[in-house]
């Protein structure tokens, strides 16, 4: 259950990915170099297709299923990057898709699942829940946004992509919400470049994955609410919660406050429409609770773009 | 007076910079072009330094002025990116610089220009005024936030790279303020690819420059107010409505609930943060005043990024 994700399957997942999806650029601040006493390098994944990371996993996923598990179509439950990347991965491989999402999403992540040719299913209350129970009276077939060695392996794309464009790296800065990003990144990362740290970031309100190391089991958390609405995840994953254990460093907690503060201070520096979840890893360098060193370079992943821009230029 | 600059201004102008600016990438979207209806390239100046194009006009002012214009130190008047240009050319060429801004402006736009080391000088009520008598009274050189053919010439090597990148454009979108960038960009189009049109858009709150064609004479607009800040220009110039006759073939007028829905739009879809007076192309293709032709390419220059964040993620 809990076997971890080899090379091998980043390899082959990257390779069944190439041409579908972007290889997205670097991008360098020196004004944030400054602010925060280092050298940074931003992975731009905000430019990816769907506006998001996710789309690497659950592409990789939908790309190895079977005819009989496509013929079925797929469901899957998120906050919103998972489910626009599986409306548009089934979507690209003609596949019907359900995603279960909650009311409160951000509403461009469910007009972006819909625009894929989804069927969205808005839950008030347990997600989870709804979506188990949705998936089997329906008989569709799950892609979990996470908790999947397919959908790990597909995450750890970007650390193959970090580590040619930067081979020095000294730290990775990441995001977590259920795990998955951090789970594939790290385990390409550490078997690649054992020299580097990886550090990952989830908000205090919804703090699963550092629950889950402190209980040693994965936790759950159906309450978890964050301005950084991807990572507020309900559930830690069993396959993520082993990567973790085996590959990260460190896992730092910060507050919604920092988080917006990071959003627009990285926003305003790079010019870059960044997601609050994307701006967590800056959170963390305000918060102090992680420094740069002042050699090394450091890279953040910038997770996704998909921002609510009904506030922007409001007046 | 009215003399118009040529393509060997622009050359020097390109050769004065290099090394010192960015080379701003071209960005496409595949959902902005199904969403209008043509193919669509952005020229990224928000990438640009400090932010803006306006650094290219501005830095090679500065770079062209004797010792003794140096000497007395440097003031410009400006919304914001005029003065956040000068403020970083001036302490680049070691230079005194003072900025003479609106109340009103963007507080970013304030806080980039005291950064680089500028007196900012704000002002209620008449800038121009204001900026004429400072200028006189400490004996300062004034740069002209566009009305100049030197920072004419610096706003056209936009056009270099443009048709460097994309040879084969068939029209070019640019927003207008005092008519700076459009003049810059407008005579190395046309003097290098005479086919392709090139249409202005600027805001029906501060249409100095479509005041100034009606009438012919370079109007002033003491009152102009929009939320594309960048574009509210006071008064047309000289040089710039010249050019503008010359060489733009049509000036559009876009009102500010379209450019704040055009903003809103293609940071969205492209995740570039970009500022309002940014979008106002898009605005004028979202109105229907400006429609793309289905076969040909049109370029759009997203020419800053200096955004109020401060309404991002509010709650």
């Amino acid at each position: 259950m809990d076997e971890l994700v080899g090379l091998e399957q980043v390899y082959a997942a990257a390779e069944r990915v190439a041409g579908r999806l972007h290889r997205t650029p670097m991008v360098e601040s020196e004004t944030l170099d400054e602010r925060f006493g280092g050298r940074l390098t931003l992975k731009a994944e905000l430019f990816q297709k769907t506006g998001s990371y996710k789309v690497r996993g659950i592409l990789n996923k939908v790309l190895t299923l079977d005819a009989d598990e496509r013929g079925r179509g797929v469901i899957t439950l998120s906050a919103g990057n998972a489910a626009g990347s599986l409306a548009w991965a089934a979507r690209a491989a003609g596949v019907a898709a359900t995603v279960v999402m909650p009311a409160g999403a951000v509403p461009a992540k469910v007009d972006a699942a819909r625009s894929y040719g989804a069927e969205v299913v808005l839950v008030e209350g347990d997600l989870l829940a709804a979506y188990e129970r949705l998936r089997d009276e329906r008989g569709l077939t799950a892609v979990h946004p996470f908790d999947d060695p397919t959908v790990i392996a597909g995450a750890g794309t970007i650390g193959l992509e970090l580590l040619a464009d930067r081979p020095s790296l000294d730290t990775v800065l990441v995001p977590i919400g259920g795990g998955g990003l951090v789970s594939g990144l790290a385990l390409v990362i550490k078997e690649l470049l054992p020299s580097a740290r990886v550090i990952g970031i989830e908000p205090v309100n919804a703090d699963v994955v550092s629950r889950s190391l402190a209980s040693g089991v994965p936790e759950k958390l159906p309450t978890a609410r964050s301005v950084a609405d991807g990572l507020a995840a309900p559930m830690c994953g069993v396959h993520t919660l082993a990567h973790i254990k085996r590959y990260v460093d460190e896992v730092v907690r910060v507050d919604d406050d920092s988080i917006v503060e990071a959003t627009r201070l990285v926003m305003s520096r790079t010019k870059l429409a960044l997601e609050p979840a994307a701006a967590a890893t800056f959170a963390a360098l305000l918060e102090g609770s992680v420094t740069l060193s002042p050699d090394g370079l450091t890279a953040c992943v910038i997770s996704g773009g998909n921002l609510d821009v009904t506030t922007v230029l409001a007046r």
